[in-house]
């Protein structure tokens, strides 16, 4: 029987989720993550974080709610393996033994370092590190023994994460070359961005435009919410054309392939917008109750969260205390 | 009864040690390390060695060769914590903590990067970087978690490592300003250097010389050694002046002061050369016999130099994990 391919998804602690992160990024990593032939990975890269969280409560809870958001939304702790960063020092070992195969000039080119670079560049600033941490510069290297310490095959990442795992693949076949060949080399696949999310107002949902559905608000807020999404001004009983309407957008998100076309019958034969409102609201509503729900519990009963999270880690750690003693005898510590 | 302080010696491994080493170094440590009311830590940075050597063959010997030659020279396990960096992975963790509150600022400005960086615009590399490896951009914030970890009073160091102890305080100064007062300030001790101990051609006795007289050479070797000491051209009978002979200067080192007083008359009254190397090698091969033998007997058992630095880790980790639980709680991991 061929041994199943792990496939490790990072996630960043940050913030209450919204409807967009959960259809761009969340359904598909879950979908994926289904495949029989796979073993998903999920960890939260709790110690990430701490470049920009200097409160313990803030800290804790960023965890527990960005846990708690996986598992309601469908993320079973029984069949996929989710840990925090930091309950595998491994991570933190390995990531010191590779930073001695990567050469500085690697993370000089990295997006996340050079941004703020360029931004201090543009305000003039004279020291162009200015406000960037060692955590900030040195993350594509933790990121790498993130990856590289569950023999990791497949890492789903953004766009804007390639990099990433190309840096963790030429940092891989350094220490590949230099010792021995211990680290596979990870392949990242491209989430299918299925089309974007549109957000209140019509453009993409994202936090910084402030037009976003929190996936867990309580009915009368998404209620609210639904009411203030963009509309044109046809009236009342005219049709209407479903694919430039940002409601039909996200109904069409929840919604069944049948439910789809009846609903676009009805946009063509003329449905108010405040009907379409209702509908929309309370098709999402439907479709969030059990996962709002879900949440809640967890949040209330944070004790099961860590034990959630304790358990997995004790699995992940098991793969790689296995790895790092193949990288500690590589390298000649027995 | 107050707590004794704790004062930590970091060791790199490199190669074979010189009579240099023992007096410029080792020598000074150890005597330091007998002072009742301190706690003496001594850790070989085996994990910072990865930078520069990729065998694991020569990792593994080096770190036996400067454990044997500690002990050879008097460390005493039992009154001393002796250990390996790479044996208590608390350090790992702690470092990237700490990176998370390092500007890299800081790192821009230490010592052994700003030389690379010197040496490539010497020698007109386009890259600056050229050479650099993470592993040498960020060992300043591993060697502040080296000394942190251990709630470390005092750094015994050379001039070149004063900075280091520097940067070590300014991260944990920021540390305890953006969570909680956690780590105290260690201090710097610079080593009182005694005259430099010349080498066979008259300058300090160095590596980069090719001057040396090693610690542990065999009998014949040293009296070989010896026997190649300048010295001036003075007649066989004639007074000779023991303050500029390097011949001297060596017999001072390792000698009691009646001893030295008694020599000085031979020089004055006019000793050959001769007859100061035989009795200089004599001198010299009395005083090292002892080292020597030990040493031989524990490279010859290197099972017995891995058990007494196991043990040694197992008491520091007590130390780390303690320090670390604090770390944790403070920055909101329970």
């Amino acid at each position: 029987m061929e041994r199943k391919k792990t496939v490790l998804t990072g996630i960043k602690p940050t913030g209450t989720p919204h409807l967009g992160n959960l259809m761009g990024a969340i359904r598909p990593a879950l979908e994926m993550a289904k495949k029989p032939e796979l073993d998903p990975y999920f960890f939260i890269a709790d110690y990430h974080a701490l470049t920009t969280v200097q409160d313990g409560k803030t800290f804790r809870n960023l965890v527990h709610e960005v846990a708690a958001t996986w598992i309601a939304c469908g993320l079973d702790p029984a069949r996929c393996t989710i840990y925090c960063q930091s309950d595998i020092p491994e991570i933190f070992e390995l990531s010191w033994i590779l930073s001695c195969v990567t050469p500085k000039g690697l993370m000089n080119r990295a997006h996340a370092y050079k941004a703020v670079v360029q931004e201090n560049q543009e305000k003039g600033q004279e020291d162009l590190d200015a406000g960037v941490s060692m955590g900030l510069f040195c993350y594509p290297v933790l990121m790498a023994a993130d990856i590289l310490m569950f023999n990791s095959d497949f890492v789903p990442v953004g766009k804007d994460q390639v990099q990433h795992v190309e840096i963790t693949r030429d940092i891989a076949q350094r220490f590949n070359k230099d010792f021995k060949k211990v680290f596979k080399l990870p392949m990242h696949v491209l989430s299918e961005q299925s089309a974007v999310l549109p957000g209140l107002d019509g453009r993409k949902m994202s936090k910084s435009y402030d037009n976003t559905i929190p996936i867990f608000a309580p009915s009368n807020q998404l209620q609210k919410l639904i009411a203030r999404v963009k509309t044109d001004s046809v009236g009342p009983t005219d049709p209407k054309n479903p694919e430039t309407s940002t409601l039909f957008m996200i109904y069409k998100e929840i919604s069944t392939p049948e439910e789809i076309e009846a609903m676009k019958q009805k946009y063509v034969a003329g449905i108010s917008w405040g009907d379409a409102k209702q509908q929309t609201f309370e098709k999402l509503d439907q479709f969030l109750a059990e996962p709002r729900k879900k949440y809640q519990e967890l949040m209330a009963n944070p004790a099961q969260i860590e034990q959630i999270l304790k358990e997995g880690g004790l699995r992940a750690r098991k793969v790689a205390t296995a790895l790092l003693a193949e990288v500690r005898k590589a390298v000649g510590k027995i």
